[in-house]
């Protein structure tokens, strides 16, 4: 059977499941996911030897040190994918939820109801507790998933995706609401993403070379969970104290992450005081500083920042630094370089604040923060199955709701149109 | 200029639009839409000669009937699309509006508010008061707007969007907030559904060849308007009267809409008493009917329909008929034909109703009324850009806080994350 085929068949199964799992009580899916975080509780020595022989496969291959730790599922990882399925179990489902409700003149009652969106595709790398994550959260809103993991997780994809399936089962999770796709051919997202009619949503995870396949290829709706281009505003108003704690704790308390910065802005008033403290406080960590001509006219041993490090993700101990006239330029800086991602503004004065939180074309924008809380966790969603850098449907951090669409139900006592 | 760096300067002015307008308030944004609907009254017999140029090119091209109605801007629709400027003034303007806000145990303040989407792209056919329908909408929105209408219409549409803009302007709408392509070829569609980072949504309204053109090409997220199989399935406990006025309704009041029937279905327990029933109430209209073997059985002067028929959008005064075993096999046949957009159950008995309102996964599901309600206006939305058959962002009829999107805006004092 050819690849399309094989897909097309997958996506009816899909299509399937998703209809079955449309009938599902939230009694009973939470009775599933518990079936589940047993089931690989049970499996934990098979997860084990898969997850070897993909890190020996790894090994062979060459993949970097961190490439590897992130393919590493230790007894530690595994018990908090266990945690993460039954942390699902108490969120709030919000399938079936009445958004609102109203009455026309003709007699119609208008419900908008959240439903499933219906066949969720996920794309992700090398780390495979994204399989559970993703396979959870989907049907936790009564989604099919069909999860294309990274070729250097495939054995160990296979064998979660397997238990959470089966084990599922044991409890009434309808056949095929998790399937995985086996092959590692690359054309198999692309077949994916093409499915129109029958996948409803695609959501690419990973490098922006991953991403921008998955777009260039998509005829089905993507969310992308996309570079994380962030960035501190320091308004004149700030006080000094507070922009360096946030800098700092934006920049450094895990500068891997997308909602990290990289970019520093300074209000031009302010930088003589401002940049030297900043500087100072950024020592223990060893953070290379790249800054434009008035940056380096306070910090002399700054680099010289090119244009390329404005668009820059380092995702590194790496920030860029630049002076600005005023909130207006650094407001024009950010929507111009920035990934829409999450920025914030410190300052004392509702003026600026205002101007910032208003005009920064971001999914989160914050004042007096650090923009290291984009997080469904940490927004109280309670889970997240990414953050949006797209404006259209969900933005920012994706929780439950985000995985549901509405439709109208519309009850009527025999009204005809005149 | 090539044509792409045509496209791409246009976006990067609509771009710049666009912050523009996000800065306005609803009191200014209502006194430009006044001063646009001033104008086009005082460009009428400007908009009427353009009107007739296109006219007088439709029918030398030889344009069908329906057509060149389509494309005639009467004295008539120019009063009703400068009424429907004045009518977008009154409608309250979700951008800014507070969705929610929630503090979380840090102290950090999170308010979820509705922003503009930026930049949208409408790419539609021969009717030119889409120019000003669409214009207006998004503007109302905050939205910079890119129209490409169709070739027939290039004078017309001209005419219209120079009129709101430069009318607009009057009262301090933003340069480049409504540009129309000028060219009539193609590549422009393509080339403005490829510029990602510049339009954030592009909206095809048209005939599904313009849809499909659309959707082949774009990388940037698009909401189908796209084609109506509605149904109207009637249950074994219907009330027959109701049933029938209901069907005639959905099938003759405007054949020609999307949200007309294209399909019946009925239970056979009730097909016997029902069918004989409707066929006299739609004798009048002169409906042909197409119906398979067990409605062929009740009404033997019945076409036999053939499987393309229950997937077809007749758009005319045709209706297929198919008998059913019972709300089940009702449900499927409609996921698996139809086009999710609207459908209605006529029953007595709150069983059926609960199934299908459930199962039915459809924009808009009807109890015991016409399908012909699903519209913005018949909504109470006051406007409607089009009716989504798509499931993210917006599904059903789009109004004004369809062409919105969410931002956070988050308040702290100085929190960083541990």
């Amino acid at each position: 059977m050819s690849l399309h085929d094989d897909m097309v068949q997958m996506a009816d199964r899909a299509v399937a499941a998703s209809r079955a799992l449309a009938r599902l009580t939230t009694r009973k899916k939470n009775a599933i996911l518990e079936a589940m975080a047993d089931e690989l509780e049970s499996r934990r020595d098979a997860i084990k030897d898969a997850n070897a022989r993909d890190m020996e496969a790894g090994e062979q291959a060459g993949l970097t040190g961190s490439l590897l730790d992130r393919l590493k599922l230790s007894d530690a990882r595994i018990d908090s994918m266990i945690k993460g399925l039954r942390d699902i179990v108490v969120l709030k489902d919000p399938v079936g939820q009445e958004i609102s409700r109203w009455m026309r003149p003709n007699g119609l009652e208008i419900t908008k109801i959240r439903v499933p969106i219906g066949v969720i595709a996920i794309i992700y790398e090398s780390r495979p507790n994204v399989t559970a994550d993703a396979a959870s959260l989907c049907f936790k809103t009564s989604n099919a998933v069909i999860l294309r993991g990274g070729k250097e997780a495939v054995h160990s994809n296979r064998v979660l995706a397997d238990a959470l399936q089966e084990g599922g089962q044991k409890k009434g999770l309808p056949e095929n609401s998790i399937q995985l796709v086996s092959t590692t051919d690359r054309d198999a997202i692309r077949e994916l993403v093409q499915m129109v009619g029958k996948v409803d949503l695609a959501i690419p995870r990973g490098g922006e070379g991953l991403i921008n396949a998955v777009i260039e290829h998509a005829r089905v709706p993507v969310i992308k969970h996309y570079k994380g281009v962030c960035h501190v505003y320091v308004d004149e108003t700030a006080d000094i104290d507070t922009a360096v704690a946030i800098s700092v704790n934006a920049k450094c308390q895990r500068p891997g992450v997308c909602n990290a910065i990289e970019t520093l802005l300074v209000h031009q008033a302010i930088a003589g005081t401002f940049l030297p403290k900043l500087v100072e406080q950024l020592k223990p960590y060893k953070v290379e500083l790249r800054g434009d001509e008035a940056a380096r006219a306070v910090i002399p041993e700054m680099k010289s920042a090119t244009e390329d490090d404005w668009y820059a993700e380092y995702l590194d101990l790496i920030l860029s630094v630049r002076v600005v006239k005023d909130v207006h330029a650094a407001v024009e800086h950010i929507n111009r370089y920035g990934s829409h991602h999450s920025d914030s503004i410190v300052a004392g004065g509702d003026h600026a604040q205002k101007i910032f939180t208003q005009e920064v074309d971001s999914s989160t924008v914050y004042v007096n923060a650090s923009t290291r809380f984009t997080d469904g966790g940490e927004f109280g969603m309670g889970a997240e199955i990414g953050i949006s850098t797209d404006k259209l449907h969900a933005r920012g951090p994706m929780g439950l709701e985000e995985l549901t669409t509405y439709k109208y139900v519309v009850h009527g006592a025999g009204q005809i149109r005149e």
